[in-house]
């Protein structure tokens, strides 16, 4: 199967993505982490990126907030698809960090999920990868199925009174 | 190759999504183009998302404007990536189809790309198919060289005097 | 009397309906609450609310954060009233579910009250219902004229020295 | 049945309001048009309000800019739904009538649409009146399903090529 | 000399309001404090501002938050000057509030202030009624030297190492 | 009768202006304008502001664009109630100006207007200046009369069929 | 005397670069000009900020919209000063690219100018080199006494009656 | 060298500005701090402005909050680079002072830097000063070379499982 990369800006953004990395092991979907930045270590960004599909990657996720040039840096590289988490910082609830990875200029673009969308980032990531899997898709379509349960049952469990 | 669907909410979106359509065409993507609304034909919107996988399709892209309901509607009928495009309407300059697009709760990812961003949506549905269809990834790889040497080119012919 | 669906997207949902219940309760307009998901439980969403008004209901409350279908999808499949309540979430104070649920498009209204205006939602339920039921309208009045002389009463015992 | 007030604040809203007018002579719902403005004539406003359930009305409409008050003035003196209209003026694009229209205190909601959503506004009136009136919600049914056949004929017609 | 009116739309708006009773009090001015609503108590607000010159105030502060039409609904009762303050409630950080305040249509001024600017209406509050009273013009040309002593003292004592 | 100065940041807020000069010789109200810019000649606007008071100023009116400090600067220097006007610019829709004019930290206040909101600025000066003159009082007291009875007739003459 | 380079994410930036041009040959400062962009020539922009102060410049111009992520891309690979134009495209009135240049991370500071504040960041880049060299200075000073002198005759002409 | 002058509008700005106390000293730049306000000491600020470049400063960083015209007020004086850092306030989360700082009129720059961005202000002005000075150029190199290896190990530490 394709490997994912996950990576992110920062130390700091690693909380962020506990919920990706959560959802991409309970899918058994390999991936590796790295902390590159845009701006501290532009080289190695460049460079994975660049040989990320040789290295056996079918997607890229990136997570970074405030100007985040992440994903966009790692999308200029290759024609993998990227998927960028833009991460809420101490000011501006994010709205910095979802422009900057959204506002993406024709050429290159970058699949952009929620503010901290961390797990969705995973699941997208999924997705693509499971497009020429289909063992794969089952298990999407069970999770799918599993969390159509979980709020049947919610449903069926709440009582307002 | 597996098809790209693009979906619009309304047939004022289709001049929005004429980039879209020329870029499929140039990288020679098969698709279909429905207008289906989250709101006024849900039904047909929901039966269309629930079995595109079935129907070849290996990506999905929907556009929509204001409370743009629609790339959300379709993902939570398919676990096949879909690609939503918030579209600019009269008011608040897209801020809103942005946000009612990318927002999305966690389990059901949307790719969101940037306001009016037909021509980067069609790229991305084609890098996601372009992960398992080494000629596609090829053709994407020539494209983004070409773009490459346009933009040489015009730096080569900046006269500023 | 009509009866009144409260429906939240999420469980998580539940504290910020707290107001609306009560609300309710204390105007003895006959209510159900439901967690039905847009995105999760769709045909359950779909279903509910393409049935509510054959089974006695005279208004819709919905209930949804971030990128907020609920209302819009409840309305798009019944001509009851729908009350959108953005919720706010982690992120952006809810601009992003006002703007998901009162920017619908034109033909499906959503009757939009103030992010987390649960209490309103239910009074606003109430006055619709009271359009046709004169008592009920007799008790928003008595409700009004409570409200009116607690805050008649709050400015009489204002003492700032 | 119940007539349906619509309220400008001033005479440049009428542009504004002429697709709510047509929408309730298509529904063949009976209604009278004023200007009355919350900060000009807030006696006529304000009497308009309290006498418009004795006088035969259903259900209110107001549309106003900016620091759009008009329809919480109106609410504040009748248990009777108001809708809120917030208008596009010539700066901020409608955001500052939105916020003034739809963040009301709790004890006064007022139902608002979209920013400019005189079309909703008089469908969501006529869903308030058709919930005591069947004919009528055999009519919204009606328009409902025209609505849906010219989607779905809009999507035949479809021609991308 | 003439009274200031201190006006809030709710008892919870009374701590925001802490430092304009301070600072009223600390320039010697006269003023009332009242809880009057827009929207709970109408009339009430109406009539205190239709009587405010007749009753000696030389001018009205407001404070309210959310869609705060206070101010607005005095200053269209009384030509006297009205100064209105956005409270910052529980979402929005006081946005609304600024808007709903500042946004007013030509032909009836409310002089805004800051978010939670309290001390500054009571300062303007005083300005207004000091051009005609050159006692307390002096008055608050000592503060304001005050003020810059304090300021330059707080520079003399900076010390950073 | 004390004198209006209104100023403005640059001759290209001239056009901004002219309902604020319209409205000052409606009333009889003399005023004095000048181009002084925060930024381009300091000094003027300070030597100004400084001087004001004894030159029979009773209230400033500043109109600026952008990052728009004109106001504050010449609040920072006078006693006299300053009034500021946001004056739309090419971009942000005067959002900008209107921050950068009402978020003044206390002990300076800003009497801020709508973004272009000139007719209310000069509205605003000649109810400050009234505080003190009862023949103005009536004029604005007259004006006022005379807008309810043109909204009156607008009203009346509002068919809408 | 050090050069200025002037860089742009595409050709449409240029007339937005116009001011830019116009001042520093004004100001007489030897600048280039290049079209690089961080997303479809990244090695060519990062090779020329790598090698700018080699080259005899002395800060960098980079004008960009959208997801604006030149400015900081070039700043990630000198250090030299970097000032960054935020240009407004075709919606949020640029609001975008100013978040995306100036909210950059701790370690890599983008000196950002007013949207399309071309003409400001001449002057920056004149500031700074000027900071070694006192003609320039004296250059500076000039202007600026010459755009005082201009402020002052367009109070001296104004004419409002 | 040349000296830094840190200028803060209030003593409340000096918790925002430690990161800039820090660098400066890391880098061993000489600065001198101030506690001068454009509106509570607009003198002493204008003074300090005019007489920086005699003084010996080479560049200026100015930290204000809300209606940010410190950096404005400062950079009307003197042609040194002024550099803007706005700080977050209890309210709209610094995009006041942003907007304030960053969007000047054409003629007076002010090189603003993320919200409480103060470690980025003193890195551009050392870089400013960096521009005549290869010693302080090579300390700056070694800081980002110390940077990119600190952000190589915390990528070669990252453990994800």
């Amino acid at each position: 199967m394709k490997k994912v990369a996950v990576i992110m800006g920062s130390k700091s953004d690693l909380p962020a993505l506990t919920p990706c990395f959560e959802q991409l092991k309970a899918l058994g979907i390999p991936f590796e982490a790295h902390i590159y930045s845009a701006h501290r270590t532009p080289d190695l960004a460049a460079s994975f990126a660049t040989a990320a599909q040789q290295n056996g990657f079918g997607a890229i996720i990136a997570a970074a907030g405030k100007a985040a040039h992440l994903a966009g840096a790692l999308a200029a590289r290759t024609v993998l698809p990227v998927i960028g988490i833009p991460v809420k910082a101490s000011t501006l609830d994010g709205l910095d960090a979802l422009l900057s990875t959204v506002q993406m200029p024709a050429g290159i673009p970058v699949a952009t999920v929620a503010i901290d969308g961390a797990a969705n980032a995973a699941l997208l990531a999924a997705q693509i990868i499971a497009v020429g899997d289909s063992a794969l898709t089952q298990k999407l379509l069970d999770a799918r199925e599993a969390m159509r349960l979980a709020a049947v049952a919610a449903d069926q469990q709440l009582a307002v009174d």
